[in-house]
């Protein structure tokens, strides 16, 4: 076996035999607000790389480049080895979260086009929001590498909503990595999960009811991990179809 | 007299006989940190009116439209009433402030060309930065007076920067506001002051002494009262060359 190379707050990097390939193993630990709330949950890791490896194969299909190779385990997938660009690319469809908190705009409202921001993704700092001025100087991304992210995430959005909503799930928002390979190619990395994503069962009217995703933890709303399988439950019945 | 018709942090706003006009009258309050910081700044109201007349001035005289109209006291001028556009306007030539904290661009950097942000001007929700896109969402501006004040502040820091140099002043940032009047023109508006602008007096090295803003009062730097009525001196020798 190979050395961990990193790890993260939910997944553990690996070299492996290539040095263009990782394997990512997804724990079970789960963090919220930067990491102040720790906790556990139970099964996640399974759950969040089996839904991770559906859709990262649903994108590929369509022709989003991205670093998944094969789920190998339970918990763990073979994918390209990426430089990762220090930016968390968010997509919003929903009014949620942090964009709530912060311009008082009421949870649940319909944004259209949908919103495509940037947060430096640096844990010290706290994952500051950039406007694309900020972004700019900060120079983490080339201008051309910054239009390539917005046009992949809007992308993404679109394939995600539709393939969700046949889920009978609400997409409202997602939060995106991507890497630079060794021939400086921007693939889609990271993973894609209830971790990674805002989703609300549209059978379900109830505002906290509905929720099936990383909220539940954050917000002490109970049954995090039934959500969590309920998830991987629709995502495998129509990744079946 | 008239009554007063709003008392903010640092100024009361008195209605006058004439509904176009209103008499701000400045205080010695400080306050920092979205108001968790206290205090008074003996002297303030004073030179920040005086300082603020002087400025308007110069920017009337350039062609920007202010609502300043006279000084009448010490602490008291006579300005066009404006319905506020809730945004504070900051243009930044060197990071300094929340830019540092919130990227850890280290202070003093010189930023070419200087950087317009807009923050929602709403206590509540703390000043957040606002994206061009959530400014959109937001829709407190139209996309025409966006595309105004961003050039406004930018006339404003030429104009400024050019003046604090002949006072041997450098201009860091600053702050604006921007108000309706009864035509829906839009006019520079609140105060321009070391209470809204970052001042490092140019005959300084030390990054601490050459402080000459509200920073010595958010930092516990001491001399606060002093650096204030140096500022004026100076603007006050330049003003009447
Ligand atoms: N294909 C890849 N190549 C290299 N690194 C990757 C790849 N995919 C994901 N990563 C990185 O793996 C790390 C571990 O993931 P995890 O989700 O645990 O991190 P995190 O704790 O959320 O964030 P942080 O990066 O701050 O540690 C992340 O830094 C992620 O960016
Ligand atoms: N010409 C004007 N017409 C109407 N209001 C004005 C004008 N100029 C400034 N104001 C407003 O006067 C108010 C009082 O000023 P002050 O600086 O004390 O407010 P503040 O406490 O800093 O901010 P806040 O607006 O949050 O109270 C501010 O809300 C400012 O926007
Ligand atoms: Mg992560
Ligand atoms: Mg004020």
């Amino acid at each position: 076996m190979s050395a961990p190379l990193y790890e993260g707050k939910a997944k553990i990097v690996y070299a492996t035999d290539d040095p263009q390939v990782y394997r990512t193993y997804f724990k079970d630990d789960a963090t919220a607000f930067n990491a102040q709330k720790r906790g556990q949950i139970s099964g996640k890791g399974a759950i969040n790389c089996a839904v991770s490896s559906y859709l990262f194969r649903v994108l590929a299909q369509a022709g989003v480049t991205n670093h998944f190779i094969e789920q190998i385990s339970e918990r763990e997938m073979r994918v390209q080895a990426v430089e990762i660009v220090p930016l968390e690319v968010v997509v919003r469809n929903l009014a949620a979260g942090s964009l709530c908190k912060q311009t008082g705009i009421a949870e649940g409202t319909a944004i259209a086009p949908p919103l495509v921001e940037f947060y430096l993704k640096d844990d010290a700092l706290g994952d500051p929001l950039l406007t694309p001025d900020r972004l700019r100087l900060l120079q983490v991304a080339t201008e051309a590498e910054v239009q390539h992210l917005q046009g992949a995430a809007l992308q993404v959005n679109t394939l995600l909503q539709a393939f969700f909503n046949r889920c009978g799930i609400t997409l409202v928002d997602f939060k995106l990595e991507f890497g630079r390979d060794r021939q400086g190619q921007i693939l889609l990395a990271d993973e894609i999960s209830p971790d990674t994503c805002r989703l609300w069962d549209q059978q379900e009217i109830d505002p906290e009811k509905r929720i099936l995703d990383k909220d539940r933890f954050r917000r002490d709303l109970g049954n995090v991990e039934a959500a969590y399988a309920r998830v991987l439950e629709l995502v495998t019945q129509q990744a079946e179809l």
